[in-house]
């Protein structure tokens, strides 16, 4: 396995957005006024977003190679697709929760659902989806059987928490919070909050 | 009005999430430890937050009024209620764009939706909804009348730019990105992004 360089999260963030440029990106080359152009970013913070990536890139001058670049990033983020698919798991199936039932929602990406929870028995079994559904009771078992590492949180505000607690408990390393409540996890798990209102605000 | 500080994003975050917190904190009272406790954040960050709002906070030893520090905080990130009430839009009106169409999405929140917009006239009129839908043909004018000022973009990632190219020419002052694309937008429009693919890579 390669190591990995440990870079801040707001490198992380436009790292991966960067990838997501040049995944639609038309030619084969991209400089980084092109990249400067695109996303806001200076060429300053672009250059040394790479210099913290540690890594050489060849003709600076002339733009860089798209799959190379490609390449060198999803390295350094661990996101290269032999060594990365994951699986995940949708809690909460209400009517946010309930549109993620589709893998469509992650069109090739590397990770991959492989159940959908509710404490409501009577959704579990009418909803329609392309993977399992289970009630919540069934949690701890199914997480552990389907080696799932990440879950996507859709659940009310009001079972936020209680629900976060039984996800720890099943070993769970990564939460994305859709809800508007603020999650405790212990340390070494990580949460991505994605709360709408939460953005709303941001962008006010 | 009053006057706003200048706060670095990642302050305002921070702050965005911890009037969520104080919103469910059962106590009159709450300490820089108590926070730490809840948030995972250091007590000398939070401090730092606070002297980044820029006002005196009395009783520090005791801890902090809740309602106090709500309303300075919301005061100082331009969230007040009464001068607050901001309309909103859902760009994008398939399996995601439908699960946010219900004001209940956004509950007790200072945000109103007063449209969803798809290209598909089918949709926009078989969908039920507690706002009105219309054709993306309308969306100028809709904007202008209803005199909104943010969206939700939820439409497909192919679409993702050219629809965002239509809101910038409405007027449309911020966009919250559901898409899995890095949007490029004219200086002072914000962009904030919520995919769930790029929040999933974060969490690994």
């Amino acid at each position: 396995m390669q190591s990995q360089v440990c870079l801040p999260e707001v490198t992380k963030k436009r790292m991966i957005q960067l990838l997501q440029l040049l995944k639609a990106w038309p030619d084969e080359k991209i400089t980084s006024s092109d990249i400067s152009q695109q996303t806001g970013w200076k060429p300053s913070l672009i250059r040394h977003d790479f210099w913290l990536l540690g890594t050489d890139f060849n003709g600076v001058s002339n733009g860089y190679y798209k799959d190379q670049l490609s390449e060198i990033i999803s390295r350094q983020l661990g996101l290269q697709a032999e060594s990365f698919t994951k699986n995940i798991c949708i809690v909460g199936l209400g009517r946010l929760g309930a549109a993620l039932l589709d893998q469509n929602t992650f069109p090739e990406s590397e990770f991959q659902i492989k159940a959908g929870f509710d404490s409501n028995v009577y959704r579990v079994e009418i909803l329609r989806s392309t993977f399992p559904l289970y009630p919540a009771s069934e949690m701890q078992f199914v997480i552990k059987r389907e080696n799932i590492k990440y879950a996507v949180l859709a659940v009310t505000d009001k079972d936020a928490q209680s629900m976060t607690d039984r996800l720890v408990k099943t070993g769970i390393q990564g939460i994305v919070n859709m809800t508007n409540v603020v999650l405790k996890v212990p340390k070494g798990i990580k949460v991505e909050n994605l709360s709408i209102i939460n953005a709303l605000k941001l962008v006010i």
